[in-house]
């Protein structure tokens, strides 16, 4: 049972137009009574979803205008239970922007019952009162940290639940196998039909095999999530870093033509196609072309290791040599995109590139010219293609993007086989009934219906202060 | 006639709970209907002042349902003319935090035709449409970047009028000058009484010794809006660095017990009883206790002309000597306070700073014990109480804050000289009476009766982008 109130700064710290309080619980209306004067008479306890404007007083007693101070002048957003983000009478303050006013407001509202809330406490209201579900909670972090469009869509369907829904489809299918095997346990083992454990096994395989589909998705989930890690290589002079730049120019996921927008948090992420791409090793290469040189075998091979594409720059007017193998003998067994640069000065040797369309035969070859931006455009959809299997990202797509969904998925597989096993095995029901259990308390984990308070904890710890 | 439609983001970027990004104009309920759905049916043109749950949509066609994608899941507040900030149509949508969806919502605003704000343009719309004076808007933004309460206290008090309100007195006294001046104009010069001449200079001085009140008001209202600058100077090892760091720890400006707010960015600023007082050289104090030594003479000289307060520590254990004397010939001519350190540590020796109390004869002689902490709250009380002449702080206090608004009052101050020196030499009223309409005019820029536009546009350019 949640009685306390909580109360945190909403909006992101520094200089901005706008800055809001935000509180939630039982007392979140009766607290901004003692320290908000409406401009026009008005009694915050009749209204909902209604903005009042007013000023926020220090004093300690409502009554008393003598000692009255204007903190600051404000827009008082009423918005009452349950039909709220925690399901609980929440009041946003909407002050004047600046790190002091909010502090003050804050502080008042501290002052008054209310408790600092913690990082995503607001969340885990919504959560533990039933609003979202552990999987749609998350997704409201995906959503604050997401840096291409693609990747908003993907936390914005699992905010709707399209994952919640399939995790639900999926523990609805489990719960009906231990509902099947209930009604057989009771029978001596040697009388129940095979036909009845022929049923069991073709169930579970169903199960297993749509936990498998969701599980494919994860590769796709993680990269939106979190950015596709990609190197550029090659030998010295084949035109990496230029290639860098002109998808540095083009794609820079954050936007800098809006003016205030700070590129620096997450300036390595491109959007290519709605993409987050994050370049490996970036400062090494654009300090210098010959980054394999530079920084050495050694650290290149990490980079690589650590890759999920990789460009491979070549110059389409050289032959393929001893440097290019090299590095071909390091990527080869990687995903990856062989980029035949500098087309534009294509020479009359036609079949110099032989070698080139020879090796890495299953990576994909894009010709462009990094200096007069040619081709870029297919090696993007190339990459998206590669990324997606061609399929295009709505917020109807359910993705598992978060590695602790995929996990739960995991260990439900491994029960399921274990299922399989036991039932080749003649083991007894009960003990297959334990194992259906655990794979549906697995996934329960990720929907929250099977959760346990220090998982919780765990996951709304990582949100930010005022969600 | 301002007749387009101004959007911009409204809250700081970086992570956080909420986003804002914010409408004003004519057209601001059209547009959003356009990319918002409400979740209960319900029409934006029929709501004032409610917050309305929904969602934004990037189609195109309201009515098309088959492609549409959710951007995100959103509260909208409509605000509708003439009650509003800018008193225009004015919206806000309130969504997730983090630099994504803020920014699509934004792009999508502008795609349906609003217009991205420049920096202060929605004050700009509410000091153009009537709803605040120059003086308040600006208050404004002193409220933003407020660093102490008081500070704050300061300038909520600006943007309620209390600046204004001296102003527009000033103003229609001035008024009432002209208005004497010409009921006399008409006159042939020597037919005008002395009796008249007399009243007009009676009058003038007393509306020049309004403005001089509020111009001795400029270097408090300044020390609030920027901070007292503020030396710690004395010898080598008399306890310079304890002393600053004693003030750090318990009076840094940005209170660090609140997770996540950032010291950084104001961090040399300490508030001492609600004066913000901005330490010099605040670094080379710290590394080394040898400021005096290490940064030389020039430096130090530089810093003391710089300063508006001194703090000039003494070892109260030990004679003063040369070094002491040289110091004090550098600062004597400032303003300061004498601190007598290391109390605690009191000897038997009872004269020992008989030559402390002294020098600097002016100078209030504070005693403490930097590492005991004691005497601190003292000294504290000693800086506000030259700061502010013993009176305490309210937001009904009219004090001038910004050096715009002294330079108006000066410039007005020496229209009035003119007027004086006019009136003495026999002078034809209409001569006079273009200076009293200069004096008007001056002050009217602070108000902004009489601004021209470029002025209006170099004030709100310093505003930051959807204020």
């Amino acid at each position: 049972m949640i009685d306390d109130t909580i109360a945190a700064i909403s909006t992101p710290l520094g200089e901005g137009g706008i800055g809001i309080v935000r509180i939630s619980g039982p007392d979140a209306i009766n607290i901004v009574k003692a320290i908000f004067k409406p401009v026009k008479d008005r009694d915050l306890d009749n209204e909902n979803f209604k903005i009042i404007y007013g000023h926020i007083y220090n004093n300690n007693n409502n009554s008393d205008t003598v000692n009255r101070e204007i903190i600051d002048e404000v827009l008082v957003s009423v918005m009452r239970a349950p039909n709220t983000y925690t399901k609980e009478d929440i009041i946003e303050i909407n002050c004047h922007g600046g790190s002091l006013p909010v502090r003050e407001i804050l502080e008042l509202v501290l002052s008054k019952g209310a408790r600092l809330a913690e990082p995503g406490e607001f969340s885990k209201r919504a959560f533990l009162n039933g609003r979202l579900d552990m999987a749609q909670a998350e997704a409201i972090i995906d959503i604050i940290r997401s840096t291409t469009g693609d990747a908003l869509k993907l936390a914005v369907g699992q905010l709707k639940g399209g994952l919640s829904r399939k995790i639900d489809f999926i523990q609805n299918e489990l719960l009906e196998i231990t509902a099947f095997i209930e009604a057989n346990i009771d029978f001596p083992e040697d009388e129940i039909e095979e036909y009845n454990l022929t049923t069991i096994k073709t169930k579970v395989k169903k199960v297993k095999e749509e936990i498998k589909n969701l599980l494919d998705t994860a590769d796709t989930g993680r990269i939106y999530r979190n950015g596709l890690k990609t190197v550029i290589t090659g030998k010295p002079n084949v035109g990496k870093s230029s290639l860098l730049n002109v998808l540095l120019k083009e794609k820079r996921a954050i936007v800098t033509d809006i003016p205030g927008t700070t590129r620096d948090v997450i300036e390595e992420i491109l959007n290519l196609g709605g993409v987050p791409v994050k370049i490996i090793d970036t400062a090494g290469i654009r300090d210098t072309d010959d980054m394999i040189e530079k920084i050495g075998v050694e650290k290149s091979k990490s980079a690589i290791e650590e890759a999920e594409m990789i460009l491979m720059v070549f110059d389409s007017n050289e032959e393929y040599d001893y440097e290019d193998e090299k590095i071909v003998k390091m990527v080869e067994k990687k995903c990856g995109i062989k980029v035949l640069n500098k087309i534009d000065l294509k020479n009359n040797r036609k079949n110099i590139n032989y070698k080139i369309k020879e090796v890495l035969p299953n990576w994909p070859l894009i010709e462009i010219s990094a200096i007069k931006e040619k081709g870029i455009e297919k090696l993007e959809k190339k990459i998206v293609d590669m990324v997606t299997g061609g399929k295009s990202i709505t917020s109807d797509t359910a993705i598992i993007s978060n590695i602790r969904h995929k996990n739960q998925l995991k260990k439900a597989l491994i029960h399921l086989e274990d299922v399989l096993v036991a039932v080749d095995k003649g083991m007894p029901l009960d003990i297959i009934a334990i194992d259906i259990r655990g794979a549906w308390e697995a996934v329960g984990e990720i929907n929250g219906t099977a959760v346990t308070e220090n998982i919780i904890d765990k996951i709304f710890a990582e949100f930010c202060i005022g969600k």
